[in-house]
């Protein structure tokens, strides 16, 4: 069997040195872990993860559940999960993608002992997923929040971002501004967090501009954006403007609004919040967004986890706002 | 420290049973399951995957490997990725995600020991990664194809789906059709596997109507598709059909084309293939797509690098053409 004293004599080095560029401990300079990069390929040395593993009783490897991600790819969500991916290689760890929507799978496979850490994401405001945690003992973060504002998470601001879209609605003479955000199928009072935060934030801050409140949850799909548009369209004609938090329903909250005769902006303004300025931009006219942080959270999240396991003192809560990004969407209000 | 034999007495069942739920081997009745799942958590029996992996020298771990999944994420990458989740899980195998794009780094992580088998996607015609694989002995699937058929894979029949997509073209009478296809890093001759059988799919398919070939490549962004509108006004006039082989670029030339002053489908029909049906469905008007069986195919191959890792016997090459789903962006020639 190929040892790592094989792979460093043959490459001229210490095993110490060997050992950093395999574990990633160490910079070790480019010409070097060429040598040795070119020495394990020679030997076909296969360094032995698992047994690394049992000395240290710590697998490297992270894990990101997510209750759906295959029926609801979503663009920002990958940005998630793509973030955290990198973030974890960054700091020599891998990511499995556990799409797991049971506690009870849940708790199987945190029983198997395979990984060292948990990314929990789509968190409720009580999250059964998060009291198996706590008891397994297996350290986690969430993307997302609890009502337990102590547990170690990152996630967007909503607070700041919603009061930021009203703010430049406001600025464009907007008063009467409606919220259409995602129906879920969590009971009611024990949605995903943000849908709560989003809410309360969005009365907050259209209370002083005297307007009546109109918050229309609907599906995130086309479907789901043409029930909102018809929705507006009926209950809340007084509304000039919407702020979106549900990007899948953003293509047809647009088609469906054209479809009843309404021009986007001239005498509707729309802004998408908690998404991508591409996705944005592929909708007719190109959405005028609030741009999540999905990357950056999804790699803070991956460090965070990381710090916690490692012993790294570090700031358990991260709360980024999105950034807007003008798009053809806002204009002023017909008054 | 708490043992199988611990978590059978408790639960009352023999070993074998608690096996069978633990590597879900065999099916279990759910009461005797819930009853062996509650005594795991009572116990807080934490299974040591560690060292079975050490016993069976296999980890049960798979990576998937995409050069750029952070940079463009795609809907249909997307399906291809949590169909391999899915497939992977329901073998009782954990999927990792190493979005790698150097070869260096890819010999390190395979060097590491850490995953059982590679599933490999954006594979070039001659691709380097899959000689790295070769030389490392792990098993792999590619989702795609190189220019050497013999290799395990799955991928999209892109012959029979351009084919398909020219048949509904010219049952309304198209005879100029153009192509959409994707530029990519890759060196001219060493594209993806997809683009070069998409590109000669096309000319045999449109050879036999007599319009002048014309085939156009744009990056997969939204102004990738409004160039490709432009290029297609100023060049192929001629043209009165547009088949899109690039899901990113495919809002962009919708909206080209109607910002050049042309209207979709009566002066020009697009399909866009091997994309998603909801995704076509945002895009105005509507796409009619050729949807790709990416979740089916991302299972496949987990599927099939599985049984590879078995000893299974299955057919290590599986091709499946998408599906035409009618949009609104077809209609008849205009002659």
């Amino acid at each position: 069997m190929v040892t790592m004293r094989d792979v460093a004599e043959r490459a001229n080095v210490s095993i110490a040195t060997v050992s950093f560029v395999l574990n990633g401990t160490k910079r070790v300079a480019p010409a070097t872990r060429a040598r040795i990069e070119a020495a394990i390929e020679e030997l076909n040395y296969r360094r032995n993860v698992v047994a690394r593993a049992l000395a240290s009783s710590r697998t490297r490897i992270l894990a990101l559940l997510h209750p759906d991600l295959e029926s609801r790819p979503n663009a920002t969500v990958i940005q998630f999960v793509m973030g955290a991916a990198h973030g974890a290689r960054e700091r020599g760890y891998d990511l499995v993608l556990w799409p797991v929507n049971d506690d009870e799978q849940m708790s199987h496979l945190l029983a198997g002992g395979l990984v060292d850490g948990v990314l929990l994401m789509e968190v409720q405001i009580r999250d059964s997923r998060v009291e198996r945690l706590l008891s397994s003992g297996v350290p986690f973060v969430l993307i997302g929040r609890t009502e337990n504002d102590d547990l170690p998470y990152v996630d967007i601001d909503f607070a700041t971002t919603i009061h930021q879209a009203v703010e430049h609605l406001r600025s464009y003479s907007h008063r009467n501004i409606a919220l259409v955000t995602q129906r879920t199928k969590a009971s009611p009072g024990n949605e995903p967090g943000r849908i709560m935060r989003v809410e309360s934030a969005y009365l907050g801050a259209i209370a002083p501009l005297g307007g009546r409140p109109a918050v229309i949850t609907v599906e995130g799909t086309s479907a789901g954006g043409r029930e909102a548009a018809s929705t507006l369209h009926t209950d809340f004609p007084e509304a000039t403007a919407v702020i979106l938090v549900n990007e899948g329903a953003s293509a047809g909250l647009a088609k469906g609004v054209r479809a009843l005769g309404r021009t986007v902006p001239e005498e509707l303004s729309i802004i998408s919040a908690a998404t991508t300025h591409e996705f944005g931009e592929m909708i007719e006219p190109a959405l005028t967004v609030m741009a999540a942080p999905a990357p950056e959270l999804g790699r803070l999240a991956a460090d965070a986890l990381v710090d916690q396991l490692e012993g790294v003192p570090a700031s358990p809560h991260v709360l980024i706002p999105c950034t807007l990004v003008p798009g053809q969407s806002v204009g002023p209000a017909h008054l």
